[in-house]
C-alpha cells in the first residue's frame, strides 16, 4: 500500500434526504435547505441538496413501490424506462441523470446520504468498503473533531454483490444513519447531530481542496460479513423478539450462547454462531420485512494511507 | 356522591391489538393469545383476544384507508353498509357486532385495547373520563400494584364530543398506551410491561367478580383540554421541531414562555399559553398528519368512591 494517496478536487457534492421517506433528519435538513442553502456553501466547491424520494418523503413510508437505495445497479441505471415500472426504478435513473451516470467522468463527486434507524447506532458513518481511503479520511476526521458522539465506521459491501445503493451513483460517497428515532418522527437532538456531521464534513472537504494533506492512521471499522432472523413459527410469524440483554446493544460484542432473543412463552434463545460477533441494526423496523433481526459485523483494524489533493502519490 | 357504586360482575372481556397495525406490543401479544390464550384464563369470566385491524397489521401500518379507532360513532355504526366504503369503516362494523353492539345490553362488558406510541409516556392508562369509576378503579389498582412503572392516568373524552374508539363499543374500556417504541417496533421490555398489566387487570376483574370491595381512593389524572401545532412555514411544511428540553417530557409541567419548538433556523419558540399545561404525545409520529406536536393536558386530583358487585349502592 502507498505511504500516501492522492484525489482530485471535489467540484460537486449532493446532500441527500429521504432516500427513506420516513427517515425524518434528513427529510426536514433538505427541506430546510432547499429553502436555504446557505450553510452548505464552501469557497472551493458547489453542494447542492436533494429530497430523493419525494413520494415516499409525502406519504412518510421509506418507499412507496420499492426501496429506492436498492435501485442503483447498472442493470436498473442502463435499462430504457418501461411504463409501468416501480416509482423508485424511475426515480433512480433520473436521480442518475442529475448526478452525471455513475460510473462516469461526469458523475457527482461525492454524496453525502442522511438516514435514521429505530436501532440504537448512535452516529454511524457507513461507507461501501476499506479500500474507500478518501471517504476512511471523512470518517476519521469526524471522529477525531467529534468525540462526544463516538462515530463508528460501518462497511456494508458484500463480496461479488454489486453496490445498489444511492451512494454508487457519486465517485465517493457516505451515508450518515443516525439513531434511535423512531420512523416519522424528527428529534431535535438528532436533528443537530446530523446537521453537524455535514458541517464538519463539508470543512473537510474544503481543507482537502485548498491542499491540506491528511495523515496516515489506524482505525477500527465494524464489517458486515451477514444478518440473523428472527426465530420463526411455521407460519412465518415471528416467535421471539430481540432478547432485552442485546436490544441496544449495537457495536457491543455478542459471544455464542449469549442471549440473542426471548420466545413469547418466555425462553431465552442464544446466539448459536461460532465466534464472537458484533451485532449492528438491532431491530430496526424497516428489517422486519427483509428477515432481518440484527446484521453481524466484525471489528477489523485498518492501516489507512495519508491522502492529499492531486500531485501524491496512488489514487483513493 | 355516593361512598360505594356498584358494578354488575364482568362476563365477557376483549383483548385487542393491532387496532394501529404498526403498534407492534399489541400485535404480538395478540397474535400469541390466538395461539394459546392460557395466559387469559380466569375463573370467572371469558377474556379472547383480537386483531382489530388486520389489514393494518399485514401491511404494518397505523390504518389501512381510516384511523380505525376514530371509526365506532354510531353514525357509523348504524349506517347501512356501501360497497366502496374504507376499510376500517366496514371493520369497525364488524367488531361491534362481535362485541355485542355498542350501547345494548349484549355489548361486552370490558375491551383493554393495546396501544404503543413514540412519545416518552411510559405506562399510560387511557379511559374516557372521571366519572368511569369502575376503570378508575382498575387504573388504582394497577398504580398500586405496579409502583415502579409510575402508571398515568390519561382523560382523552372532549365535552360535548361523541365518544368515537374502539373500548366505547363496551360496557367499561381502557387502553394501555406504552412508549416510547418506535412503529414497526417491538421491544421485549415494552411487551413485558404490556403483558403484566394485562394479567393485572384480568386479575382485578376476576377479584371483583368474587365480591371483593375496593375501598374509595384519590387519584391524580390527566384531563386532555386541548393540542399544539408545530410551527408551519405558509406553504404548511413544518418550520420548527419539538425543543430538546420539551422532548421526552410527557407528563412533566410545561409554563407560559418555556422551550416548545427549536426553529429550523435555530431561533427557540416559547409554549405561548396563558398557564401551566402538562404536555403529553408528545412528538408522537402518528400525530404529524393530525397536526398535533403535543396534547395539552392538566392535571387533576379526584376522589372516587368505593366499588363492590351488585348489592352495593349506585352504579359505577
Amino acid at each position: 500500500m502507498p505511504s500516501t494517496v492522492s484525489a482530485n478536487p471535489l467540484h460537486l457534492v449532493a446532500v441527500t434526504g429521504g432516500t427513506h421517506g420516513n427517515e425524518m433528519s434528513g427529510v426536514c435538513l433538505v427541506k430546510h435547505w432547499l429553502r436555504d442553502s446557505s450553510e452548505l456553501v464552501r469557497d472551493t466547491f458547489t453542494a447542492v441538496p436533494l429530497l430523493a424520494n419525494p413520494k415516499a418523503t409525502e406519504n412518510c413510508v421509506r418507499y412507496y413501490e420499492r426501496d429506492l437505495n436498492r435501485c442503483f445497479t447498472m442493470d436498473i441505471l442502463s435499462s430504457p424506462e418501461l411504463q409501468d415500472e416501480p416509482y423508485e426504478v424511475k426515480r433512480a435513473r433520473e436521480i442518475n441523470r442529475l448526478f452525471g451516470l455513475r460510473g462516469s467522468t461526469n458523475a457527482f463527486d461525492m454524496i453525502l446520504d442522511l438516514h435514521n434507524t429505530t436501532s440504537n447506532m448512535g452516529v454511524c458513518l457507513i461507507i461501501s468498503e476499506a479500500q474507500r481511503h478518501l471517504e476512511m479520511h471523512v470518517c476519521h476526521h469526524i471522529q477525531k473533531h467529534l468525540p462526544n458522539y463516538n462515530p463508528r465506521i460501518y462497511l456494508y459491501a458484500e463480496p461479488g454483490v454489486e453496490l445498489y445503493d444511492l451512494c454508487s451513483v457519486s465517485k465517493y460517497g457516505i451515508g450518515f444513519e443516525l439513531g434511535p428515532q423512531p420512523q416519522g418522527v424528527v428529534r431535535a437532538d438528532t436533528l443537530q447531530t446530523m446537521r453537524t456531521l455535514v458541517q464538519v464534513t463539508l470543512d473537510f472537504i474544503n481543507q482537502l481542496n485548498q491542499g491540506k494533506e491528511f495523515p496516515a492512521f489506524e482505525a477500527d471499522v465494524y464489517q458486515r460479513v451477514g444478518h440473523v432472523d428472527f426465530p420463526r413459527a411455521p407460519d412465518g410469524e415471528i416467535s421471539a423478539v430481540v432478547h432485552p440483554s442485546l436490544q441496544d446493544r449495537d457495536f457491543s460484542p455478542l459471544h455464542p450462547g449469549e442471549p440473542a432473543f426471548l420466545s413469547l412463552d418466555g425462553k431465552m434463545i442464544p446466539y448459536n454462531g461460532d465466534q464472537q460477533i458484533y451485532p449492528v441494526f438491532i431491530n430496526e423496523a424497516a428489517y422486519y420485512e427483509k428477515k432481518i433481526a440484527f446484521i453481524v459485523a466484525e471489528k477489523i483494524r485498518l492501516s489507512i494511507p495519508a491522502l492529499c489533493t492531486t500531485g501524491g502519490q496512488g489514487s483513493p
